[in-house]
């Protein structure tokens, strides 16, 4: 796989959370580790494009995350540093791994956090608005200027509390992301199908549907494609599964250019891969040693074992 | 599609439960309708391959029912009719149509159920096992002379009640059949990935995992299948779903002659393809009805829905 961008291609901004995270699993466990939605996102997308981190931290973030992320091809000129301390956030999961456990979340810095983005990051090309208050989400989108592509995740938080925000984000997107339980909930509908067939009438052009070990589904007005998880043994930490994936997606299709049924197929996979790898430790260790060329080698992997005959 | 056998293929032999069901889902209800594992097995085997069904019914089992299996090329020489009641389930799904809740079981005639093969049938290449006791699972193989390939289904009752004799089961079958549950319950193992490589212990040369709405997945020491299910906005009740993803999956390889891993992919999407029209309406009402070439298409759906490019 070559890392170079294609002729179409752009960096990416993400707007989100940067956090510290304590997590407890059957198979382990961390304190105060790296993690937050735009920090999966971003150095999952990294491996595929430049990546722009809006984001803010307290005064205790580590000045080693600092470096693993400029490492990674992260420009960090929209990360801002606040008196206080960084977002934080407690949980634990218990062998059904799909359900995580909110011990504490505190906000910190977080709680005033207000998007403003760098004069230089406003021509962004390729814009993932992590899952945030769908109104940061919207003064985002008011301060880029004609992105070629915009996509957004959100929680089961702001589709009860903030629903109509949210649609009006869904409305500007160009890919909404978001997980079964998420869809089933903004939709009300509970078959899954009939939930994404639901959200696209919100307005995005593509819905992607994240079932965690079951896969994912996208669909758009025209075509369906269901995509499976990488088969792992061992999952040790399904924190930011998600967001890798979703960073994995616009990654991507920054990378190519957004266009055509293929390369968002293909984006869709990378995303599989790129969340396969999260899982199979905490925090974003297994993200910050992995190699590109392990990321074709799963890829392949993938297509072999999504392939059939004609009957 | 030819429905015709192809030079390895030959008939498959069912053995398990036919039933009336009284089903309710969000979506309607049925009382006293044709049910039961073998006859979900039977009639969805039937699109691809000849089918010789075992099992037992009461006086109550009508006439309409009797002609409508034979109809559809399944042979009815095994099916003893004995005095008393047909085996009858009465349940109900809520807008979880993952979950069946059991209202009664009324094992009737079923209780006394022993498979006693006609001498016709003990040549049968293809061997299908519908969830039944295992201990007559086994006296089926006892009595089957050098089947070309054998499937086994389970449930959860046998894994509890008669681990053992499951097991046994399982050493001398080429294909063990299971949903996620059980297969986790089985080898006690959360991660499903692991689970079906415990199964794999046991003796089956493939395992394949049912898996819903999610799809489900083929594993074998040295492939990995993954397949989506057929998208469906509208799901009426998903009774016989995994019985008629049995059949159609035994009914394709004992059409094709069940040689190459591609023959067993394919199988498995017409495992998905047939269940997908079982779930469309009660009872089976819907493969009753069903026409070989709206086969073709949903497989041709699933082909297109689940092709994209390398990296």
């Amino acid at each position: 796989m070559s890392l170079s961008l294609g002729p179409k291609g752009g960096p990416v901004l993400i707007v989100g959370s940067v956090a510290y995270d304590s997590v407890r699993t059957p198979f382990g466990e961390v304190e105060d580790a790296l993690g937050g939605a735009a920090c999966y996102a971003s150095v999952s997308a990294s491996f595929f494009s430049p990546v722009r981190l809006v984001g803010v931290v307290g005064e205790d973030f580590k000045y080693e995350h600092v470096a693993e992320l400029a490492h990674r091809d992260v420009d960090l000129e929209g990360l801002r540093r606040s008196p206080g301390k960084t977002f934080h956030w407690s949980g634990y999961y218990e062998y059904d791994l799909s359900q995580a456990h909110t011990t504490a979340t505190e906000l910190n810095v977080f709680e005033d956090f207000l998007p403003d983005l760098p004069e230089a990051y406003r021509d962004t090309p390729f814009v993932f608005l992590a899952n945030i208050d769908p109104a940061l989400q919207l003064t985002v989108l008011d301060q880029v200027r004609r992105p070629t592509l915009v996509a957004c995740d959100t929680m089961n938080f702001w589709i009860e509390g903030a629903r109509d925000r949210v649609l009006e984000v869904l409305a500007r997107c160009d890919i909404a992301l978001m997980n079964d339980a998420e869809a089933r909930q903004l939709s009300g509908e509970p078959n899954l199908i009939a939930a994404a067939r639901h959200v696209l009438n919100y307005g995005p052009g593509v819905v992607v549907i994240k079932k965690g070990e079951h896969g994912s589904f996208m669909m758009s007005r025209d075509s369906f494609f269901a995509a499976p998880s990488y088969p792992l043994g061992e999952v040790r930490d399904p924190t930011g599964a998600g967001d890798t994936f979703a960073g994995g997606l616009i990654g991507h299709l920054a990378r190519v250019g957004a266009e055509g049924d293929d390369a968002f197929r293909r984006a869709v996979i990378c995303g599989s891969v790129m969340a396969s790898f999260t899982v199979e430790d905490f925090s974003l260790s297994r993200l910050l040693r992995l190699k590109p060329e392990e990321i074709s080698e799963r890829y392949h992997e993938i297509v072999a074992m999504t392939r059939f005959g004609e009957l």
